[in-house]
């Protein structure tokens, strides 16, 4: 089992490309990781998400810890075991879905109390208990408890639940022991204020992480205010240990956030717009159930060699939608999520080569908002 | 492109092992075929399908003529190319989907109009439209239009039924335009009648198919009604020829049907008892959705070989069925079709050895009603 560290191979301005070392193998850096929300990354097989190119896929404790719970999948062989990938996975914290999706919660400085969206049953998420649920599950990277602010907040009410979130990470570092391989995330919260935001990765740096994740963004303040977010967010943070954009993004997200700085990503948006039979593409984007679709025998990107442009034509997934068939939504995410892995690699062999400049300066220009 | 021809390789009383000849590869036999209703079987791609064992798929004619469309397909280059299936296809004729689906069919001698279930259009099948359509789809068989006569039915109906798919026949006979490698099965009606399946046998006999279906059965008779029905009428068909039985059936009805003559079959109960959550295992069945399997580390069914056992809990399914995940039903297809292939492989190594009276007594011991 090899140590958890993170190696920089190349830089290129604030852009960094290298690799993090874990208990369950290598991911390349800047790297996308697909969401496997309850055990699954929805109708992917494990081996297809890894033939896209994923180093690790994230796992949502929120979900997993009401079904089948923790404790069922750390008596079942972990998170990877329980759903064949052997490959390193990074757990949330469970505070993100806590807001979003749970009903009644109660954020005290103990933690959060919350009723269950499926059966209604209370819970209780301490700091403590998220290290422990997350241990369970034997992720390879563990995420702190943290609060979300909500968006917009005032500056004071930001305040006020950034230090919370601190005084949180804290006792994580605490509680979470430390094994060879498996490493702790900080992070930053403090909305849009910049004096917040320092005060957050300082307060961060001084505790001691294995990473740093900058959480509070990508919740409605549009690309323009997370890259300043992100402007002096990362300057603050170690350069030598990997830094998590949480829940982003779109590809031009991706691209400009790791000119600025940042390792690591995860999102829906591949799988999700999938299921709903948008496809991203060389040029763009596409609603493979648009009626232009129907006859087209052209895959649903000629540049791209993934398993389903190989192999299936528009007209044919644009009648799979028709037919609500299931394949339908498994052949777009498989695509979708192939172009993220894509995107990834060749922002990693633009960085190796000191091109990425040029790269993200078109890619940005091609993907205008 | 070879020619259509059928091989018997070994004989154990009625039963028989042999290979059919397409245009696109040969059809192991006995042999079962999934169904692909709407050009994909359900859940499944079709590598994955071909790696279970399956020979040949089965294509749903009114399906693909209302969505979307036989012109379309034809355009887009056949059925194989447009599902990425390269193998053998059997499409049905229709007939039956117009039966059980659509709205206000009417039955002339000409042939049946009817409402599609999808959007009220109208639409006229006739046996020589059925044949056009099929031989757009580009299907290594084709099946002629026939009426399944609905069960019970007197004996006046089922015989004016039965003639009139005989008359039918011979305009599909002489509608089919033969080509290398392709054939036309005739199907055999005559409800629980056994004057009637004979009559329908010999005048099917006359018009001379490259194959001939037993349809009409699995409508509700029950397994020993069918099998009474096959005692009589598959001695009345050519010993040269396959013999199909449509629509047939749960693994029982398919030894006892092999221990009777026939020579392949196509059913959707592995893939839809596969979405539902039930299983096919070494003795019997399992409903994975049952809270006894929540916590069990074994796979679906220890004997089986198939990539789902190998690599997936039965504990880790049933959270996937519980967390209503995509994953579920596709993971459940696959074990079931799966089953049924290692099924028929089973019986043609048994007759190929000459124990497939023993196997068959065993299984349906085993599987009794």
């Amino acid at each position: 089992m090899s140590t958890f560290k993170f190696t920089i191979a190349t830089t290129e301005k604030l852009a960094r490309t290298g690799v993090i070392n874990t208990a369950h193998g290598e991911i390349r850096t800047p790297a996308f990781m697909p969401v496997g929300t309850a055990g699954t990354v929805k109708g992917m097989l494990p081996e297809s998400v890894r033939e896209t190119g994923a180093d690790i896929i994230l796992g949502n404790t929120y979900h997993l810890m009401l079904r089948p719970s923790a404790e069922v999948v750390k008596k079942l062989g972990g998170l990877h075991k329980f759903m064949n990938w052997d490959r390193p996975i990074l757990t949330d914290s469970g505070g993100f879905q806590v807001m979003s999706l749970s009903k009644l919660r109660k954020i005290t400085e103990e933690g959060v109390t919350f009723q269950s969206h499926l059966d209604g049953s209370t819970h209780m998420l301490t700091p403590e208990r998220a290290i422990d649920i997350q241990n369970m599950l034997d992720s390879d990277i563990t995420m702190v408890l943290d609060e979300c602010t909500p968006y917009p907040s005032t500056e004071e009410e930001t305040a006020h639940s950034m230090r919370l979130s601190m005084r949180w990470a804290e006792r994580c570092k605490t509680a979470f022991e430390k094994r060879d391989g498996y490493g702790l995330f900080g992070i930053v919260q403090g909305g849009m204020f910049e004096h917040l935001r320092k005060e957050s990765a300082h307060t961060l740096k001084d505790i001691g992480f294995d990473g740093y994740a900058v959480g509070g963004l990508a919740v409605g303040e549009g690309q323009e205010v997370m890259f300043d977010v992100l402007d002096y967010t990362v300057p603050e943070l170690p350069q030598d240990k990997p830094r998590y954009l949480m829940g982003v993004g779109k590809p031009s997200d991706i691209v400009g956030a790791v000119a600025r700085g940042i390792d690591m990503f995860d999102c829906v948006i591949p799988t999700r717009s999938g299921r709903f039979g948008r496809a991203y593409v060389e040029d763009g984007e596409l609603n493979i159930k648009n009626a232009c679709h129907a006859e087209d025998l052209n895959p649903i990107d000629a540049t791209c060699t993934c398993y389903v442009c190989k192999n299936y034509s528009r007209a044919y997934i644009h009648h799979l939608f028709k037919a609500e068939e299931m394949l339908g939504p498994i052949l777009m995410s498989w695509h979708n999520i192939h172009y993220y892995q894509k995107l990834m690699s060749d922002i990693r062999a633009s960085i190796a080569e000191g091109k990425f400049n040029n790269f993200a300066a078109a890619f940005m220009e091609k993907h205008k908002e």
